[in-house]
């Protein structure tokens, strides 16, 4: 068999940083949400670019699947080897390799999780703002195009990768993008890259824009009676231009589960959290106006945090919101859904979802980054059910089409895996068949993260 | 010949929408800069996406080449046809299609040009921020990733863009993005041919990102003795976090061409000029901490701009910057350098750029956006001096050289076209080889542009 042939090959350039021990590649092959365990052949631990080149070389020659691997944490199947082959962990390339506070940009290596680079960071009086809650890896998260609470304000990965490193599927290693703040210089591969799920290349290093630290930041909770009321209240600050660092919805549903699980003592019903980041002065006047905007709104119960412990608290509660609601009751796995839609179409959207799962019986609590227009529904199930995974999965398809009907997005930052693929001809038409030609060029063995983000090939 | 089968198929789609008079072509395929006239052909002006799609098809099929072209403001010969071909001009699709004002959008036409696009945005409190001097047509804006005076705030082609219309080379019509805010969902297609150049596709519709129009704007002018003093000045501004909308920097040659060319009456040393956006409070702090930033690096001469009349005065001078130097002398024409290097180290590029101009005896007067770290050398030559047009592309070579070894790029906003290829490969290495992938996987027969910023192929 072709894995027999490259693993002598690879051991010999890995040595024991490869290994073929069941319980690591159970672990790499498992899923947050709801696929099975899907393993792969070998895991290996590179720990410079060109051992990824070697490795690449070796698996494609042997016809050999290559998938990347950061924290695991991606929800849609991304990271899973449903076709075998070798799993690369960037485990071992987690470094910050540069930080130029004159040009604030941070050169690190893909391995690297956004925790420990804001640790390193808080003495330069900088930051990197792209949060998607879990503790990702940098590389994983360009790889998903992530976002998440500040996308708001600061942009998604998209916005923040300035340069790649990235092995190519034969073995070529080449550079994106420049430490300038723009190009024009040719086509935009760094973008390419970014959000191409490692079905186009490993990324081996990245350059990441980084951001001030705020004078001041100030955070609040407040509580509405119906998700309408708290979404419209997002929309008009959007709309007065009033700018927020992270604006966040949890229904009641999710409130419930933050009480029980958290203690959190909050009256159950939709709210929103919210958080102003700028100069004393900017933010006291931005809290204020949305003050305001909320009161318009029937807003009350506005709470903010006294100072900085009580508001990690707060978000430490809406980053756990996922394993809460999932832990909440035994037995429990979910389809996570994540629409994105114009803003003016959002409460619109988020009506439609509840109505929706309550005309069908589906436990999902809605919680979202509703500043970007975007927004989660985790559709629960017992995974000893498969009636109620095909039912929560037609609730699933359903948000989807509503979201296309409104001009928006299957998934606003957990990209497509296995997962979302379904609906990537619903989304993109012709352009879905434009994406499997780039991956031919780039790939024409089909050797990077096959089966995920783009048509399956004949091949 | 092929063309001559081509010609009949397309006149009998565009009737005479498409035409072969001579002065037609030749104005089709004429330089703003120092290259000779490359006339197409024919000169074709479609009016809806599906006639678009039947000239490329018909041009396909022949192997006739398909040039796209807006208002033929490019720098580095992007709508010139060097192979001859079909100049795909969009002078009759250049409709506002539609505004959303609560989502802050607007569907365009390609063939729109931005001024017109404000004009019909005023009365909604809406605008189009990017500016590149000319009064471009977004296709042309977009197909270059222009930006220009307004970048440092509002981001540029590449961060306005949300969705696309394209017609490929096969004829087939795809939609790239969607009207959310932001999306995982695959490759981001509309990234891949913002700044393309109509090497992959012809862009016949845009979806736009739009502004508010902010509630106060100032501008303001001062001098330094020193270029280092003026830059310098400028880095403190970025790093500080103070919010300019536009920071641009003109020599004292350029003001030297503005005194006699505008009468602008300055006294002629380096200045700098600014804008705020803001609320009025925002706009008098921002402006306030400038004042004093600038006293630091011993700025003078501060005027503020009385009122909008003055405001629009003080950038239409620096948008006529570069006619007006060209034009200084009879006889003259120029070659544009567009090098964008880290902040950092942009005072010593400036710095560097002024001594090796002057140790060669090249007029090159400097202007540029350096809040981006992005400044033009607009150099000089007598037309018919072949000997200082060599003298001044080495010039402009060595400029180049110097922003790569600082981690910068050849182009900030200009592009590549044919005048700047020569650099492709110094700057991304085999990056520049995927690009010719890339290219050769969208458009195999080599129909759109050729010759324009991929490698040569050997068909």
């Amino acid at each position: 068999m072709a894995f027999e042939t490259a693993w002598a090959e690879l051991s010999e350039v890995l040595g024991d940083r490869v290994t073929r021990s069941k319980p690591e590649r159970d672990a790499h092959g498992a899923s947050e949400t709801y696929f099975p365990v899907a393993a792969p052949d070998a895991v290996a631990y590179p720990e410079t670019t060109e051992e990824v080149a070697a490795l690449v070389r070796i698996c494609a020659a042997h016809g050999v699947p290559v998938i990347g691997y950061g924290a695991g944490t991606s929800l849609e199947g991304q990271s899973q080897a449903f076709s075998g082959g070798v799993t690369v962990d960037f485990a071992r390339m987690n470094k910050v390799l540069e930080v130029s506070q004159g040009d604030m940009h941070a050169r690190v290596q893909p391995g690297l999780t956004r925790e420990v680079l804001n640790e390193e960071l808080r003495a330069t009086g900088l930051f990197f703002p792209v949060d998607p809650g879990a503790n990702a890896t940098i590389g994983g998260m360009a790889s998903t195009r992530a976002s998440g609470t500040t996308a708001v304000r600061y942009g998604t990965m998209r916005d923040n990768v300035m340069a790649l490193e990235v092995v190519m599927a034969d073995g070529r290693i080449i550079r994106t993008g420049s430490l300038a703040r723009k190009s024009s210089a040719g086509y935009d591969l760094t973008g390419l890259f970014v959000g191409s799920e490692g079905t186009l290349g490993l990324i081996t290093e990245l350059t990441l824009k980084l951001h001030g630290q705020p004078e001041a930041i100030t955070s609040a909770v407040c509580a509405f009676d119906t998700i309408g009321d708290a979404v419209r209240a997002v929309t008009d600050t959007i709309q007065m231009g009033i700018p927020m660092a992270r604006i966040e919805f949890v229904d009641a549903a999710t409130v419930q589960v933050f009480n029980e699980y958290a203690g959190a003592g909050m009256v159950e019903a939709p709210h929103l959290l919210v958080e102003f980041h700028g100069s004393e002065s900017a933010v006291a006047e931005d809290a204020g106006t949305f003050g305001e905007i909320v009161g318009d709104h029937g807003g009350h119960g506005f709470k903010w945090a006294a100072d900085a412990e009580e508001r990690k608290a707060l978000w430490t509660l809406r980053h756990n919101a996922y394993w809460a609601i999932v832990n909440a009751r035994a037995d429990t796995r979910a389809v996570v859904t994540d629409i994105c839609v114009p803003i003016s179409r959002l409460a619109e959207a988020v009506e439609a979802t509840q109505a929706d799962l309550e005309e069908h019986n589906i436990r999902g609590p809605i919680l979202g980054h509703v500043g970007d227009g975007n927004f989660h529904s985790i559709l629960l199930f017992d995974p000893a059910d498969p009636a109620e995974l095909e039912r929560v999965k037609a609730a699933s398809d359903r948000m989807v089409q509503r979201a296309l009907e409104m001009g928006g997005t299957a998934t606003g930052e957990h990209g497509i895996g296995v997962g979302k693929k379904a609906f990537m001809e619903r989304e993109h038409g012709e352009g879905w068949q434009v994406m499997g030609q780039l991956k031919a060029a780039l790939d024409p063995d089909n050797v990077f993260n096959p089966g995920k983000l783009v048509p399956d090939t004949s091949t």
